[in-house]
């Protein structure tokens, strides 16, 4: 019984493993003309993948009585049970509406957001809303946890295993901390030098990107780095594929890109191979993974001893970068200064772009906010946290992000967890191995490597996330590294 | 009921094509680690395939006495039938036998090959026949048609309503004229230029593939162009996939190759749009899919007046081959030399290998040769056609094909059929267009896609195969229009 559910969830992979590689072609390799046999053909293998997971067969192998002697494998039925309850949980009817609205929002917004048209996005935006309520309600019934409201029930889709109070005490923290600071750090970063402009041929940023993914201990015979519009990583066990965008006249959000996601994909390469395919093997939840992209970008790539060694390596590819040395370059690629837009929000403002998203959108999903009252909860928060004001700009407002087009309620706070648990991970690292600095400097990576794929990558889901966290660095989440962090950084004379 | 059927094929074709780009993927980008879980994933959805196709419903569908008016939907009923009585007349025991064999006999093949090893090769080869004997003799007795012995109902996988007894006469017809013809024509070629070597950076051999692939009318909007081990197209209905190879001492082999797949992607993209996903939707068969190649490579691009046309473009971008002008390189890009390996042949002797190979395959399945004696006979006949003895020299001799180790017999004739009617229906096309040689001279190819269009690819399958080639041509398979062109091609005494 026990393997007949293993061999379910294998074929599921197999199924999944077809999904992922036929999107990722979809984005990066398949002309304009190929989008409707390929969105016929993924509707195909979605169906058929949801006709396994409904059927009877693996309802009752679900729900047989495993007596298991092991407590791993108790995590594997575990890990299998919470992936099937999520995928079973709501009524094929509302799946089919909210994707449906959510498809139909989405695609309009597209242009609403350039139109600055809230009025026209609103229209479908209500029903999107109203969907989302009757999933998290839908969610929270199913679920075997007891959640304190409907929205933590989404939260839990991402955050998995990170409680909803915890997440509300961090962000209390940071919120009483970062709006000073981050005035007080970008009125002193108003006199630092901006990136490079240029002329900077996309071919040679294309050799500059490979040389920094290979540094970063990417190893090209286990994926691949290619192009898109927006940088993404995907892939399969033995198989990560990475995007990164390029743009002729600017290139350090390309290197900024490709470390961000050599992390994602360090990550799933470094899992555990003999549960590939099952829930057991699979990262743990969104948290860890942004922490790990951010840790690949932040803590590394823009650390000051890992820019000097790679500098030479930038002018080496791209001439015309030499009028800046490492520790200009470093001020340019660190430099805080708020915006209205959350893509290209420094580390100092990016948590209150999200404390602001979770707040609004907790409240829309609860039902205390209503869809109709968005654009002002959101100019009174962008005043609060930034000092900016976005009354009628809907288009730098609470137009600006996709998430919410289809629905996809509950995301935002992972992005500001991974902030938080990348700095703490890799002060756990800083401690285990003190000579950090000079190992960066002579370009050396495998440490960092060895030391996540003991402590993070390998777990997979055998563990809970903070028991994970708790074991790799000796506590929970804990906002105070994250703070002292920005502190160090910013705010040190020397910087 | 009819809907029924044709909503089965439908979802069928919906997992091909999964199949189809992932494979691609494969041999195009996939790097090397990714292959464990890829193959895992293939052969869950040819599993999930093969559980629809041999599913009762789908037979009993398929048995069901349809009372169809029109003739057309007689012929979509009639091509769904014939797809599924091939995939299911072979017992599921001798499948798996004939898939481990061929992939054992193909595997050791690679090495086997270039050590010379024949006795190694038979070893595992014995198998490989006498499974594909088994084969012919269950798809024979499963066949609604007459077959004259069991080599025929492989050779109709392939040749698909060209019957043997046709191509038996033309071979015969090219086996009495061709050994003298290409005797003579060789000893006149001696003489002339070899292609050019030197060193041509493959970056700029891009340029100069993707700028033949759209003067050949190749829209990349429709499809893409890359780069494999062994030149190739696949693809779906607005998504065609065409790779070639590159050496950076040789120019001219890649534009051959990519004229040759252009043929094959074009018709593809042709078909008959309201039938995609269906069989009647699909090319008729490899006859004529070896036509639309062999059109473009040697009717097109190896034109006099298509080169005069493209020479220029040639030079651009590879500046060192300006020693070559357009006539010098039409006679070195077809040249005529007698070789051991078929697909390095000429156009003249290209046929014989076919012809070779042919008699020897018919035999082996008919058991009328055993495959101990392959080597034998090889050398005989390559001595009687070519004048080339091929003893101890297996490498060159019986080893240099990859087709019969994993079973694939009666493939070959189709290159040759192929070859007779991309000259057959070039002449049409001449005959409808008196100035063919100024509008080629002039890079204008859309006339030719018109006519093709018209009279070849937007038939699919409607028409059996010899049907179709008398309507388009006005008679049916004819080796004349191909002896004469060779003759004027290479016995005029201008050439």
């Amino acid at each position: 019984m026990y393997q007949q559910l293993i061999d379910i969830f294998l074929k599921l992979s197999h199924i999944e493993h077809a999904i992922t590689f036929l999107q990722w072609d979809q984005l990066v390799m398949m002309p304009p003309q190929g989008n409707e046999k390929r969105s016929e053909a993924l509707a195909e293998l979605q169906a058929i993948h949801h006709a396994i997971v409904t059927d009877q067969k693996t309802a009752d192998l679900i729900h047989q009585p495993y007596d298991l002697q092991s407590a791993e494998q108790q995590r594997v039925i575990a890990e299998m049970k919470r992936v099937w309850e999520r995928a079973t949980c709501l009524p094929p009817d509302l799946i089919k509406k909210k994707s449906l609205a959510g498809s139909r929002c989405e695609f309009q917004w597209r242009s609403q957001r350039s139109n600055n048209d809230w009025s026209g996005f609103l229209a479908n935006f209500k029903e999107v809303v109203l969907l989302a309520r009757e999933e998290a309600q839908a969610r929270a019934n199913h679920a075997t946890q007891d959640y304190s409201c409907s929205y933590d029930a989404m939260l839990d889709l991402y955050c998995t295993g990170d409680s909803s109070s915890m997440i509300k005490a961090i962000f209390k923290t940071l919120k009483e901390e970062l709006p000073a600071l981050l005035s007080h750090i970008a009125s002193r970063h108003q006199t630092r030098p901006v990136t490079p402009t240029g002329v900077f041929p996309i071919a040679q940023q294309k050799l500059l990107n490979d040389a920094l993914i290979k540094i970063l201990g990417f190893d090209f015979d286990y994926g691949r780095l290619d192009e898109s519009t927006h940088p993404f990583s995907t892939g399969d066990f033995g198989d990560q594929r990475i995007t990164t965008r390029y743009t002729s006249d600017e290139f350090t959000q390309s290197l900024k890109a490709t470390a961000h996601e050599t992390g994602h994909a360090s990550y799933e390469s470094g899992l555990p191979s003999h549960y590939a395919g099952l829930p057991v093997g699979k990262a743990r939840n969104s948290c860890l993974h942004e922490s790990q992209s951010l840790l690949f970008e932040k803590q590394i790539l823009l650390s000051q001893p890992f820019l000097e060694f790679f500098t030479p390596t930038i002018h080496q590819y791209l001439p015309d970068t030499q009028t800046y040395n490492a520790n200009r370059l470093w001020q340019a690629m660190t430099r805080v200064k708020p915006t209205y837009i959350r893509v290209d929000a420094d580390e100092v403002s990016y948590p209150l772009h999200i404390i602001l998203r979770y707040e609004i959108e907790r409240d829309l999903i609860n039902g205390t906010l209503e869809p109709e009252d968005l654009p002002e909860v959101w100019d009174q928060k962008m005043f609060t946290y930034f000092g900016l004001r976005t009354a009628d700009n809907h288009r730098n407002g609470c137009l600006q992000d996709i998430h919410w087009t289809d629905g996809s309620f509950g995301y935002f706070p992972a992005y500001t967890l991974g902030a938080l648990n990348s700095v703490q991970i890799f002060n756990a690292i800083k401690r285990h191995y003190p000579d950090w600095q000079t190992r960066l400097l002579a370009g050396e990576i495998s440490f960092i490597r060895a030391w996540l794929t003991e402590h993070i990558w390998s777990i997979g889901s055998l563990l809970d996330s903070q028991e994970l966290i708790q074991q790799a660095t000796g506590e929970r989440t804990n906002p105070g590294y994250f703070l002292d962090y920005l502190k160090e950084r910013y705010l040190d004379e020397a910087n």
